[in-house]
């Protein structure tokens, strides 16, 4: 983690940010189309209403240009259990630390707010073999696998960590 | 199973199974007063956006008394996995065998509309010993254990069907 770029973050959500999200993670060629979609719902929620819809966002900004974005918000009925729903990095920054710093600063956010526990959900196929490895590295342990949750052969792995 | 009782079933939702709703889940005992609202939350939703809000319900009658209901939907991103949100069966009618029917006739729908994959989520404690126990005799098996998922103590327990 020699990272010298001077990131800046704002968690204020706008209504460029439904652009920002969508260009993000299609660059990545990770997602399905319908996640996308899922992803922006996201940030319209937000824009639609605010807090209220439980989803915080924090971008990341590198010369005006929007690079990287986490999404979280409490799980209901918990007591102080977080999903981390989104986090993205444009392929431009890949391998910037960005995503790394990104992760922390949302669970340090989290635990301001009373969270204990971060949850965040992956695919087990081996495409996510990278994905899984950076939860690892951040600290998180698989807590659970649901198999065939996704599709046939593309199970869910759950990710946590105690905040 | 014995059971001779008559109920009626309907898909559509009135203004008043918001209460009807409340009223179930409150007669339990089993419920926070928060899980109640999140669930009369859902009613609230699938009547003003419809079936777009993702929320299929099913309530069971008697005498025009409302005794019990399901309400279930597919889960984005997947493929033919579907969560059931809730069932419910007012205290009234505790042992009638309506769960059970409720529970079949859930996932005889959710067959109809492509579903492959039932998931139902509870708590480990000890008081939802009977809850985990309906689960596995209607062909569920537990699939995941969150542990302290809700509260220290506390865990999720994830049990799924393949229809």
């Amino acid at each position: 983690m020699n990272q010298t770029t001077d990131w800046s973050y704002r968690s204020e959500v706008r209504s460029a940010d439904r652009q920002a999200v969508h260009a993000i993670l299609e660059s990545t060629g990770f997602f399905h189309p319908e996640e996308v979609t899922v992803a922006v719902e996201l940030v319209k929620e937000r824009l639609q209403r605010g807090l209220s819809s439980g989803y915080h966002f924090e971008f990341a900004e590198l010369g005006g240009q929007t690079a990287g974005y986490t999404c979280y918000g409490p799980i209901a009925c918990t007591r102080a259990s977080y999903d981390l729903f989104w986090i993205g990095v444009h392929q431009e920054h890949r391998r910037s630390g960005l995503g790394r710093r990104l992760l922390a600063r949302a669970e340090e956010h989290i635990r301001r707010l009373g969270g204990q526990r971060l949850y965040v959900e992956t695919s087990s196929r081996a495409q996510y073999g990278p994905t899984r490895a950076f939860y690892l590295a951040c600290g998180y342990h698989l807590e659970a696998e649901l198999a065939d949750f996704y599709a046939p052969g593309d199970g869910k792995t759950i990710f946590v960590k105690v905040l």
